[in-house]
């Protein structure tokens, strides 16, 4: 039973194609972008001031591919699209945590930018450690990469 | 523009209502539950099995009502719901951080259970410390309730 959603808002983002922009939000944590939130949903950021850090989850609107298995950035081989953060996925749900800068006037700037300019967002939600950190994890073909901190290339060169 | 989506999965979980179920997974740890994965998207499972963690999106299907203000379990105030994880959100998207027990027969075992039983699941994402964690957070209306540990309330007793 297919499962209809309406945008909240859109992403204001100095990326307008993938150049340049970071794979995750942590590599590049220094570029600014808003999150403008659709009057009629903008009661429900009262208090979001209050976090540091929030989960935008997004639809990959620019994501022209659904596939099943996929090359990540990192690799030179295909794994399954689950066990990768891909925008080609089924449904082209996108999450990413953002670092609040300011919440006012139904806006939220922010930095850790990993969203395309024009992005329509789906829901917030406070990122909460005291229920999001989990300790021991493992991560599959990802790990290698990080044996000796963040991989030289995390930045994508090409769109 | 809406946005229409195709579970992917479905959760069987021992909660077929919210009593005895926790807020969080972390609250709860040892309960199992198991996401059916239909046959159509089984291959992007692969690799799954490296992580010991994955993140669900899936849709708060008995979320009955949409508010954009909202007194969350710990709290006797209401908050924006953006600024919470209430499940009566716009979208009733919902996010759980489970712990992969194992993934085989396109049936995905966790524990960290939080999720009701019949849940359509619309992506699963590995959960990647290296992305995922955050230092120095602050959480807004929630901190309080975790100064000396978990609050000692995290159960929901009535559905």
């Amino acid at each position: 039973m297919p499962i209809t959603l309406e945008p909240i808002g859109i992403v204001h983002s100095p990326y307008t194609d993938t150049a340049g922009m970071p794979i995750q939000g942590v590599f590049k944590p220094g570029i600014e972008a808003c999150l403008e939130v659709y009057e009629a949903y903008r009661e429900g950021l009262a208090d979001l001031d209050g976090f540091s850090h929030a989960i935008l989850i997004y639809h990959f609107h620019r994501a022209a591919r659904t596939c099943l298995r996929t090359q990540p950035f990192l690799e030179d081989v295909e794994h399954g699209v689950f066990a990768t953060r891909s925008p080609n996925r089924p449904n082209h749900l996108g999450l990413s945590i953002i670092r609040i800068l300011a919440v006012a006037d139904g806006r939220v700037r922010f930095t850790d930018v990993d969203v395309l300019d024009q992005t329509p967002v789906l829901d917030i939600k406070p990122y909460v450690k005291h229920f999001d950190h989990r300790d021991g994890t493992r991560h599959g073909w990802i790990d290698k990469h990080f044996e000796n901190g963040p991989p030289a290339r995390t930045i994508i060169e090409q769109p």
